[in-house]
């Protein structure tokens, strides 16, 4: 895809670096350390995409926000960190662990103050209220999916809650703010919203349902994670009802084990394949896909149309 | 004073609550927690004076914004109780204790977001430009702080940028807002600032004082406690090149002690008042003060200007 092409990824690469402007050593160094282990870089790369799908091409006031957006999503990783008490982030130690959580927490909280600064510099109020409202979400879903831990009568509509905030809506914001800058109507930027939100929840659940199937090697972390952290998550949610009662107290035990045995979390793991919880992750994930597409068809056609429409399918293809 | 009336506070109590618009129980819940347990509401006093010293009074637009300079200082106290392990706060055990770091750090994410989102509704971006700056320099304030704990080679220039950090720079932000409100201009604009950091610097100079003077029971916590904490401040720094070298050498030992005792403590406190250091710092205060009342002349004389000098003088005088 041409808007992953390495040119595109380089540019943001670069930017990322020059827009922390710390003169505070500590967090140019976490900040560096973070954005440098990696990431796909999906959410600038979506600023860039719908800016340039109507303007044609990407201006200079683009890159910063691009590049906003990302450190907005690493400071909810950074935050995140230290919420979960994580070890590891990418395969790379996680931040907390190395930095510890204080100056981890301050190094977040750099990072989205930096994010609203860039903002406030090449953006508008517009776009502002959409990010702030964004980042309130954020925090919401994640608060919710802390207090649902161990909980097994979530509600779809929950985890969904959940799904929004720790993923969707960012998503959405970083489509918004490509169509303001590429000077989009107000119904164009609602439905680039729309398109974000959409890809956002079929990319969440496929990580929900890579959780249970990838590769070890391949996710940097073990599989069912989730699982273990006592975090039930679509696989699971969409098959939980048909469960028997004995199963469904086996699993609830589980769920609710601090440290739960690797065989209980097999047992929960098969439960889940052979009432086809994977497919319907899988059919969940693809039905977010067709909203998405459908989104665009407010935008004039183009060869970066195509790509935001390969972009949503891809999300559902990925193998980690 | 007019301008900390109880009418003005009853006023900006009420909107404390009503701008906490969360979906999310658990966020008014900790959000309400660390509102209710008091302060003095002295950022949205300054924002809404400021606005009044130059419309003659408050309009409908200042409330929610002098809320949310109040949110931004709530916001960052959350996190900084979780950075420093806080057991207390304003003699109530500290958010952290009581719902548990991950919670608190979310609920402060949120409540930052929130700030930005009320100026993104009732601000404008030049308000946003100067707050997310502020924003930044907060965090990096609290980042140096924790980095030179126990650093007895910790420079004056350190020490104030620090203190501009911890509190100057969000007072500077509230009284360039509360301009901004009022329709100033940009050098009315830039002297509130002025006003804001220096009443802001004299604050905490007089906050790092109290912490080796104060009345335990005024406190809320035991005195020197910066002390304590390997946190070197003014009365100290002001003093320390008098130290002969056996001195020094002891107080290094005490601020390198993760637990110091308290008898070490009494020393070093009694070697601070016998080289003045105690004075120095109420005379860096008084300075600073100066130096606030002087931006003062950029503004038309009115009931409101008088208030605020007083208010500058107030500071120097309170007791806790």
């Amino acid at each position: 895809m041409k808007i992953l092409s390495r040119e595109v990824l380089k540019e943001i690469e670069k930017r990322l670096s020059s827009y922390m402007d710390s003169e505070v050593e500590f967090i140019l160094k976490i900040g560096n350390y973070i954005l440098d282990s990696g990431g796909k870089r999906l959410r600038p790369v979506l600023v860039l995409t719908f800016s340039k799908l109507l303007k044609g091409n990407n201006e200079e006031n683009d890159y910063p926000i691009a590049v906003a957006m990302e450190y907005l999503h690493t400071a909810s990783l950074l935050h995140d960190d230290v919420v979960d008490g994580a070890d590891t982030r990418r395969g790379k130690p996680a931040a907390n662990r190395v930095f510890g959580n204080d100056t981890t927490v301050l190094t977040g909280d750099y990072m989205y103050a930096n994010a609203l600064y860039l903002f406030s510099v090449y953006g508008s109020i517009d776009m502002i209220r959409n990010v702030s409202d964004a980042v309130k979400k954020m925090s919401e879903g994640q608060l919710l999916e802390l207090k649902k831990i161990g909980d097994i009568d979530i509600t779809e509509e929950e985890y969904f809650k959940i799904l929004k905030g720790k993923t969707a809506v960012l998503f959405g914001s970083c489509c918004y703010v490509g169509t303001a800058l590429g000077g989009g109507t107000q119904q164009q930027k609602d439905s680039a919203y729309n398109y974000g939100l959409s890809i956002g929840f079929a990319f969440q659940l496929i990580d929900d349902l890579l959780d249970y199937t990838a590769d070890e090697k391949k996710l940097g972390k073990p599989v069912c994670n989730d699982l273990r952290e006592g975090k039930i998550t679509y696989p699971l949610l969409s098959v939980f009802n048909e469960l028997s009662q004995e199963e469904k107290a086996f699993v609830k035990q589980v769920i609710r084990d601090i440290n739960p045995d690797k065989k209980h979390i097999e047992t929960v793991k098969n439960m889940v394949k052979e009432k086809g919880g994977f497919e319907r992750t899988l059919e969940k994930a693809k039905e977010f896909v067709n909203i998405a597409v459908k989104e665009l068809e407010n935008f004039p056609d183009s060869e970066y149309l195509k790509e935001l429409e390969e972009l949503a399918k891809y999300i559902v293809e990925r193998e980690f």
